[in-house]
């Protein structure tokens, strides 16, 4: 941000009087511009002992595997916008249920929040975003190919539910990946 | 949003290429702005069998009664901005536990999320946004003059929760209010 989106004149970055943390102040008109973190909503399409997953047409990770989830619009609610997102990425109805994990990723300032959610029928495929759409079996999750930490380990809690037999809302951090070291 | 933050230019709204959404595009560097919804994180804090309710200094719902809660900013988790606006609204450190309610609040681009906490020392006082803050037993709840309905409808769930002896995650969503009829 250079320029205020009120009156268009440049702003500066400073600690607002009674506040603790820099913004970017209007040098002109005053006005203080926060940012603030964004939900990414999506869900797991469940059909049978299958989960739908989309293969990525965009960057980042471009050709990997997620489910389909995207950022939250204003005006809609957090299953809202996961059935929005699955019907663009993978022209799919899902009927959406409980939400299964919420991931914080401080440093990249995103929530995820996945849900669980039912394929209502097999009339999908891939939406602008997707090179690919199918069904996987939990033999055949491209687990080196998934997009997102987030999506992996939500993945790993599904499966790792389903195998107890009940499923619980999960809640974690997603930290920085470790460089890998070349040696 | 009247001008571009990028380089200060006018914007207009228009549905970008590809999308379905009017958004604030430039007509000189092309940037598109993208508006998402906000999240607001807070806790309710324990003390045996009280909670610890702020007053509020500021609008709106000057007076009102709220647990500690506020716009979650970048750079930290849902929980950690839990325990950051508590200690700010009202001076209390608190160990954050589960995430307990989830409100969509659509028609304000807000999204509510509450944790329970445990108050971890009676060293509590109103903050700057405060104009008192209190330990309030079930019987004590000020229910007639609570700031917000995603605070009353997580207060309600808590002490329904508490009287069943179990404590479990609740999502829901919160309509405008009715308009008041006058006949």
């Amino acid at each position: 941000m250079k320029f205020c989106s009120n009156c268009g004149a440049p702003v500066s970055r400073q600690i607002p009087p009674g506040d603790t943390v820099l913004r970017h102040v209007c040098g002109a008109c005053g006005t203080i511009h926060y940012q603030n973190p964004k939900m990414v909503v999506g869900c797991i399409p469940e059909s049978e002992d299958h989960i739908l997953l989309c293969r990525r047409a965009i960057e980042p990770r471009y050709g990997l595997w997620t489910v389909p989830a995207g950022f939250m619009e204003n005006g809609e609610t957090t299953a809202h916008g996961a059935a929005r997102e699955t019907l663009e990425e993978a022209n799919a109805r899902v009927e959406v249920g409980a939400l299964f994990t919420l991931y914080n990723i401080p440093h990249i300032n995103q929530v995820y929040m996945l849900f669980r959610a039912r394929l209502l029928d097999m009339d999908f495929g891939a939406g602008a975003e997707s090179l690919e759409v199918r069904l996987f079996s939990e033999a055949e999750i491209p687990w080196n190919e998934i997009a997102f930490a987030a999506v992996r380990k939500t993945l790993e809690h599904y499966y790792s539910d389903r195998a107890r037999g009940t499923f619980q809302f999960h809640l974690g951090t997603i930290e920085p990946a470790a460089r890998a070291v070349s040696t």
